[in-house]
């Protein structure tokens, strides 16, 4: 194992932050592997980059000697985690939450080492608990303290109704770190209240207390807002190499440093070269932005996806002489059929519908490099989603849905 | 059965609310048994005047037709019920519980008529509650709904902490509600809280809600503050019927109405008429009293019993000419001995501890009629509790423990 601070070196990079680090130096002081906790709750189907964030923190953690407890929160699903919301979540079936738990196994483990991860699912012992040990759980919190949390005082605050079941869910949670001993637990920075509840129960229950390490909420493709499926700005796990691939080639540069640290499986040491190398200009920006989408492409599928993905990438734009890093737009992709002619106009790539008309007529209209035919001035979603609508020599876009 | 506006008459007599009032005439129209639902925490073991009156107008009710289903909290006692209170239940051990619920029932019986009462205990459905069930229960419930009730809300604006498994015990409370199909639940004022959350409750799993009655907090024996044991101003059901008697005898003459209504086997119509007869000084406050006291010993105890108590009584306050209305005077009777010459004191029997020594000395001090002995300074504490200390030939005071 490396020293202690060899590992809080690595540990620390890129984490928002480690409640309390005095008693994680200690924890890594005994010599012996620790057991990291993440608890999931399979309420979405589909996991992105941003979700991917805590697994890579605790990927590290493993290369470093140190063991994972994945539970998977069959049984807190029932309620839904509320963090961070400010309504109550629909519930799930058990068949969907069964469904969501095996998609997102199946992409935890792109990045997990699953030989040094346990998979447990908190159904296993929350649904056996009766009357009787609830209460005895729940004594330990008060109301004022669950209130506390940011989205339930916002809600009461805001009088949106709280339902009472979603007060349980810090509660349960925390009994999982209980229940599987953890040294660790791991979350996004929104998670920080129940990590703490975790580390709370423990300390009631006369254990020695997790360490909370919250991680930062990835940003899109755009730079500015959370990945997020509703702002059309996430990488998800299971896109095409080229898809997946593309979408890094757009992210701003200030971006890739970021990136490197939270979403690829570039070492601590690497990402602080690419830091250095980019401050003082010894390294192009789109060449790191090259050897980051290769790396992700990588995690996700394998070496050869990347190298193909990259050479996809050139032939298109090289070919078509379109630029790297074009900007997205976003549109309603839905219904039928998209009208390819709004959309030039409503980009600004003409100054009206007509003009679009006109533009596609004379041939100078191309998506990924094709010019589009005279007359068509509608597309079927797929022609257009993700590929680089080009008008004229100078104008692109990359068409996302809205 | 009576006519709706006859069982109306008995019914409202002493209460505090019906909610809805509509809703129980709509009941009682349809002239079958209601099911009357009081649920009680054995969480002390003693039962007081107080504690029955609730059970008193479930008698009525029987009287009426009606069934009653007596639920022993021996589940919700595992919480305790928080109403009124500022602080946590300490919890009880089972044995505790299954204790006091032997208690509880025997002293209920002697109100209530035995071949009309189901007597149910809900930890038989409560503690065979898992997760899930718990889960769907509460979600029926918002927090700024629960945190609305008056202790609650008092307790968290005070920063006074509030166990989040008390918050569950309205819930669980109201459950009992929907398990034994009520049409009434009885409550004191206090309980009105509760009482409407099986209203809430039964309403959202689509059943005909429950009306509620809340029956008012009886004054203890001094006619001001509510009768309780730490007031001593109290009569427990299991008082000897001489001491019963005697402190029914000594509340003031204004009580005697409500006591009637509230703590006696009286007729609503025979409380009607004391009521008019006191108003009109046709009936002497005196003989009325007696007559509460006879009934009241014959509830607890037995006619025999009552007719004995009353003669006891004449025997001590006629033959030693103490009157039957002394006032109590409330001392600190704990420790080895009384000093009973700071009673006096203490009481202004006497100007000083002096002067209370040399009237002992001088033969001018009873108990009960006797006469202290000269020199006897401390008394045992049995020798003066609930006795008549007379110091001169009119100063009189009934001496209880503080």
């Amino acid at each position: 194992m490396l020293s202690v601070d060899e590992q809080m070196h690595i540990i620390k990079s890129g984490v928002s932050q480690i409640v309390p680090e005095a008693e994680l130096r200690k924890k890594l002081e005994r010599k012996e592997p620790l057991n990291v906790k993440l608890g999931v709750d399979p309420t979405a189907p589909d996991l992105h980059l941003g979700h991917a964030v805590p697994l890579r923190k605790m990927r590290q953690l493993q290369d470093l000697g140190h063991h994972v407890t994945l539970i998977i929160g069959n049984g807190t699903a029932l309620i839904g985690d509320p963090s961070g919301r400010n309504s109550t979540r629909p519930p799930l079936t058990s068949a969907q939450i069964a469904e969501n738990a095996q998609t997102y196994i199946e992409q935890a483990f792109k990045v997990l080492d699953e030989s040094k991860t346990d998979l447990v699912y908190n159904a296993d012992w929350l649904l056996k608990m009766n009357l009787e040990d609830l209460l005895g759980l729940t004594s330990n919190f008060t109301v004022a303290r669950i209130l506390e949390r940011d989205d339930f005082s916002n809600r009461y605050k805001n009088q949106q109704s709280i339902s009472l079941h979603e007060f349980l869910y810090p509660t349960l949670q925390a009994y999982d770190s209980v229940k599987i001993k953890a040294d660790i637990e791991m979350g996004g920075n929104d998670q920080l209240f129940n990590l703490l509840a975790g580390r709370d129960l423990m300390s009631a229950m006369d254990m020695e207390p997790q360490v909370c390490i919250t991680m930062p909420l990835l940003e899109g493709t755009d730079g500015v807002r959370k990945m997020s499926k509703s702002y059309k700005n996430y990488v998800a796990l299971t896109d095409e190499p080229s898809d997946m691939f593309g979408k890094i080639m757009s992210i701003p540069d200030d971006m890739i440093v970021r990136y490197a640290r939270l979403a690829s499986s570039m070492s601590v040491e690497e990402a602080d070269k690419i830091e250095a190398g980019l401050k003082d200009d010894s390294l192009h920006p789109n060449k790191v932005k090259r050897a980051l989408a290769r790396n992700i492409v990588a995690i996700y599928h394998d070496e050869q996806a990347a190298i193909d993905a990259e050479a996809n990438f050139d032939a298109l734009f090289k070919e078509h002489q379109i630029p790297d890093d074009v900007e997205e737009f976003a549109f309603d992709l839905s219904g039928d059929e998209v009208y390819l002619a709004k959309i030039i106009s409503d980009a600004k790539m003409a100054s009206s519908i007509g003009e679009a008309r006109r533009l596609i007529d004379g041939g100078g209209v191309r998506i990924d490099g094709e010019a589009v035919e005279k007359g068509v001035y509608n597309v079927e979603r797929e022609a257009i989603e993700n590929k680089v609508l080009q008008v004229g020599k100078r104008k692109y876009k990359r068409i996302v849905a809205l």
